[in-house]
């Protein structure tokens, strides 16, 4: 097995986290490979805020997870959360969306997050997607200007739970030669 | 330097590639970390078409970057391509995307095709990510469903040229801590 494919396959949605802090070095490194991420037009429409002061931390998680958001509350529990925000793209990349009918940012934003959740994952830490949350009032707690948007939060922490991996598609399901 | 962070500041879009063949069995490796993606509510809404028969991928890559699309016509040169058609989403995934206003097709996609990326860059493939080309004419050669879209083609194949690194945002750029 390669060493990505360790990486990979080690990673899990880890919704329970020992209060073990998380050192701002790892931190650090998870950033640096979401920096490096690939964008289209090299735009790298997105901003990257780490949450890591308790007090803020606290208020912020309790403003995003209530409610009808309270599904995903098990993120009050990760030391670190991480509110990523989209950024204007570039005329060129705006333009490709347009004719191409493909919204490049939310590709962008899927590849530098993974980089950031795998970064995390080789170093140890777990994290989780989130895609459910209260985007109006983290904006508001973490003075996000009126035309950007709070689109993704990660929760992470050392992980507290070793949970099964999901099923997935068979390699037949999800990869074809040469034809449909 | 961690090795994923090794990984992620080898890569680099290659545009050009010599003619050596591509291993099945580096394509299957990549197309495994591909397979074990996160995606939103585990959709996996995507299929990977690797083109590698090379009368099938001279017509595809003549159809695909012809025209107004000529502007990726290195992509010509690779060896191998591979066409990612998006896949229908769960109910959840859909509803997430109309309450959340975010598409998590295309992070999940972005997600997915990063994975690809990453594990070609350590195995010494190159890649380039491609969001522009005809996406009809490919969807014609490949028998794609008329349900079904052809959304990004990457080339892949040995480099043969190795480019600088692209300028990217500073670090205080791309993020900040506790407030934007």
């Amino acid at each position: 097995m390669t060493h990505f494919l360790k990486i990979v396959s080690d990673r899990r949605s880890i919704r329970k986290y020992s209060n073990k802090p998380v050192e701002m070095e790892k931190i650090r490194k998870c950033l640096e490979s979401a920096r490096l991420a690939p964008s289209a037009c090299n735009s790298q429409p997105y901003k990257f805020i780490v949450i890591n002061d308790p007090e803020i931390k606290n208020r912020v998680s309790k403003a995003a997870f209530s409610g009808a958001y309270s599904i995903c509350g098990f993120a009050q529990s990760a030391p670190v959360l991480i509110a990523v925000v989209s950024q204007k793209q570039k005329m060129t990349a705006w333009l490709g969306n347009q004719i191409q009918n493909i919204n490049f940012r939310y590709i962008d934003m899927g590849i530098a997050i993974e980089h950031f959740v795998l970064q995390a994952t080789e170093l140890g830490l777990g994290t989780c997607w989130i895609g459910w949350f209260n985007q109006k009032e983290v904006a508001n707690i973490l003075g996000i200007p009126d035309n950007c948007r709070v689109e993704i939060m990660l929760s992470l922490g050392y992980p507290q739970e070793n949970p099964p991996v999901r099923t997935k598609k068979t390699f037949e399901q999800i990869a074809s030669f040469n034809h449909y």
